[in-house]
This record gives C-alpha cells, sequence and structure tokens, in this order.
C-alpha cells in the first residue's frame, strides 16, 4: 500500500481557494471536527468563555488541532460570511488515496468492489455530486484522472455535501494503466454510453467500475476501448444526454437494485 | 385549456438577468431558431455579408422574427463574450404551460401521464438538470409553484442542455391544489422520502405524478399529505440525501424500467 498523499494545491489555486478553506461558525466546526476534516487550526475568540466554544476546542485539542484564543478582530479578518459564532477553522487540502485503499475498503465491507471511474469531469459541480451518489449508493471509492479533471477543493466538497469526508477517492495518472490493473484483479469495467446495451439486460452484480465520460464529450475513445461493457440508459427526446452527475446516478442505482435482486 | 401565459420577469430579475438574455454567433443563433426559442429580435453586422448569416437573416424573417443590420460597435455592445461572429439574438423571457397542456402532451403520445412536481427547488442548476432528466426519461412536463422556487431563466436553460425548449413547465399558485385536481383525473402521486417504501417494490406503471422536495428541506408535510405513496431510494452513508436532481433521475428511471417490464 502506498503512503497517502497530501495534495498540496498549485500556487494558482491556492490563491483561488483560500478564502474557501475555512469552516466558521459553531455547527461548521463541530461537524468538520467530527467527520475528521484535514483541519490545520481552530481560531476562538479570547473573551468569549461559551461552554460551546469550550467543548469545540477540547474536542480540537482532542484531535490533536492547534488552537489559538484570538481577538473578535482577527476572527472578523478570517471570516468570510460574517457569522463565525467566535470560531474559525482553517482547512488543510483534501487527500487523496491510493486505488489499493478502494479495494481495501470494499474487502473490509465484506462486498463485491464498486467503484466509480470518472473521465474528464471538469465541472467540480458534477465531480461533488458524484461523490455524493458514490457514497451514497455503497460504491467504495472513486477514480479520477490527474489531467482533465476537477480536483477535490471546497467547491467539490460543498456540492459532495460532506460525502468528500466518507468516500475514497484516489488520483491516477492514467486511467487506461489502472483499468488494466483492476481488471487483473476481476474488476468488470461499464462505460456508460448511448450506443451499448441497456442497462436493464447487463449482469452488474459483480465486481464492477463505472466509467462516466466528460460533460459532452462522453468517455474517451482509449478508456472506452478497455472497457468490457458499454450500458446505455434508455433515453427519448431531442438532446444528446443526462448531466453526468445524474448518469452515474442512474447507473449506480442500476447496480444497487441488481445487487439487492430487485 | 387556458391561454398561455408569457413570464414576464420582474423587475429585479429583469436587470440581474438581462445580460444573460442573448445568444451569440452563428451556432447558437441558429440552434436557438431551430428549437423554437422565443427570440425577440436579431441583429446582424451590417457590412458582413456571408452565406451563414444570410441564412440566418432569412430562418429568422421566416419565423416572424425581426432582423436589423447594425454596425460593428453595436453588436460588441451587445455581446457579452465578444465572439458574436457578426449576429446577437435577443430574447424574450421563457412561457408557462397550463397543467392540462402536460395531460395534452401525453394523451398525444399514447403514454399514460408521467411528470414532475417539484416542491421549493429553489436552486436554478437543480431546477434545469430535472428538466433535462424530465425530457430524456420521456416525462410530460414539470409543474413548478408560484413561490419558493426557481422560475425558468438563462442559468435553467443553459443547465437543461436546451431541454427547456421541448419540456412543458407549469407553474401553479398551490401545489396541494394542483395534486387534488390531478389525483380526479387519475394521477397517483409519489413522493421521495427515506421512510418510504422501497421504490423497487411500488407500482409505478399507472400515470404517474413523481414529487421532489428541496435541497435539505424534503416535500413539505402538506403537499406530502395528499400524495398516495411515498418512495425511498436505498441509501447508504453517512450523509442525508442524495442531490435534488440526482434523486430525480433516480426515481425517473424507475419509473422507465417498469413501464419497459425490464
Amino acid at each position: 500500500m502506498g503512503a497517502r498523499l497530501l495534495e498540496l494545491p498549485r500556487r494558482k489555486e491556492r490563491m483561488e481557494e483560500h478564502e474557501n478553506l475555512t469552516l466558521e461558525g459553531r455547527n461548521a466546526v463541530r461537524e468538520g471536527l467530527r467527520a475528521g476534516m484535514r483541519i490545520d487550526r481552530v481560531f476562538l475568540q479570547d473573551n468569549l468563555h461559551d461552554p460551546a466554544l469550550s467543548e469545540i476546542e477540547k474536542e480540537a485539542r482532542k484531535a490533536g488541532i492547534r488552537t489559538d484564543r484570538v481577538p473578535k478582530e482577527k476572527l472578523s479578518k478570517l471570516s468570510r460570511t460574517g457569522h463565525h459564532q467566535g470560531v474559525v477553522a482553517e482547512l488543510l487540502g483534501w487527500e487523496y488515496c491510493e486505488v489499493e485503499d478502494i479495494l481495501l475498503e470494499a474487502k473490509k465491507s465484506g462486498e463485491k468492489p464498486f467503484l466509480f471511474l470518472l473521465d474528464g469531469i471538469e465541472d467540480p459541480h458534477n465531480l461533488g455530486a458524484v461523490i455524493r451518489t458514490a457514497h451514497l449508493s455503497g460504491a467504495h471509492g472513486v477514480i479520477i484522472p490527474k489531467n482533465r479533471s476537477a480536483s477535490l477543493n471546497a467547491t467539490v466538497a460543498r456540492t459532495s455535501a460532506g460525502a468528500v469526508n466518507y468516500t475514497k477517492v484516489a488520483r491516477v495518472t492514467n486511467l487506461s494503466k489502472t483499468i488494466d490493473e483492476l481488471k487483473e484483479k476481476g474488476l468488470w469495467f461499464v462505460s456508460a454510453d448511448m450506443d451499448g446495451t441497456l442497462m436493464y439486460d447487463l449482469d452488474l452484480t459483480g465486481p464492477v467500475g463505472l466509467v462516466i465520460g466528460a460533460e459532452g464529450k462522453g468517455v474517451s475513445r482509449l478508456v472506452k476501448e478497455k472497457c468490457d461493457l458499454t450500458a446505455a440508459i434508455p433515453m427519448k427526446g431531442k438532446i444528446d444526454s443526462l448531466n453526468a452527475s445524474v448518469a452515474a446516478g442512474v447507473l449506480a442505482y442500476e447496480v444497487v437494485r441488481q445487487r439487492m435482486g430487485k
């Protein structure tokens, strides 16, 4: 198993995203601590001796996170919303896992591996929604490429409704190579495409990776050629395709249905 | 059948949305004309005598739309993107239909009515994605309330990938009253909620209205009480619910699957 990789945002990203890398207010910080979010420091207002704040302070210290009591003016500067209620937490970047961690997650659950592989989803809202769907449909993780893809950031975290804190996300250099490696471990890959077999007619109960393509472009040719099956979602109407995160949801729940034997 | 209602945006909306109410560039304007978008005027560059522009000019006139040849400077002023390629179309607001038009659409198709009723979806991206899903899954229309809902605008149109031009959307004052009226016409209403019956165990092959609640809040109590059935999408994990448009997609395709006899 490789070492976990701390994702250091590139310079430009860091500057753009910086203002989003905070949690503000008692609930947000408390939830962030409980969810094990990668919090760097917690700042608390120095002249507020409120039990709720002390509780947060205690929880943070227990988690090994540095806490600082600071004047209200400092909190106001750190705050984007102006509603910090005496507490602001600064976050580190998000953490990616290794592909092996996703397989381990499946093994721990006693289920056949079920994962998503996203081929060039560049819209962070779509990435967040897919991670949310992956978590709720019981998938064991999500694989994204290093290039031509949104990466984990505050927008993704928000759109995922926090699922990013519970879902394994691996980032790989070469999707085709990853597919080859996982096929050797028994996974089948299914790409979503209109010209495929009706999804209801495929057996999706085995160890499966669902391959979702980019908005507009679909799954790239190289990746598609690596897939074992092509699943079609039946579509009527005069436009081309479902939103990528909706397509991912519909396919994911076809896997869920088949696995439940319904 | 009531008269079709032209939706005049309120003053504030009009100002905010104004800069979005244009189509720019040859492809966009051509597609807009073909899709029957509500175009008010088409502006073309006066010193460009290009066959593609003349074609657009002809098509617009055939559709009864006023066209004007104007200097390049005027187009640049109208343009947001700077890539107008000699043509900019100004749009009117979007048009709502009556609920009866949705039933008529079902009748014309020879299918049992299948529609969405959105209870307080305020995010225009979600509204757009649901309209896109409704169109592709073969639903006959979407009903939204006048209050506490996103209304049709440029963001919705863009997120719907153009489906807003092909999908009937009705706007009503009172969702509960509309449900009552449609129940008298034989429709069954199914709300999505975690505490319901597993969706696979419900019969969704009849005339059906799927009720999707707002992000976070779910379906409101009054509307839920009017529904005949509550459908649960099976969910694992540590967060509450799917994105509203993903939930709508998953439920819609359960209807599709059952209607296909799969």
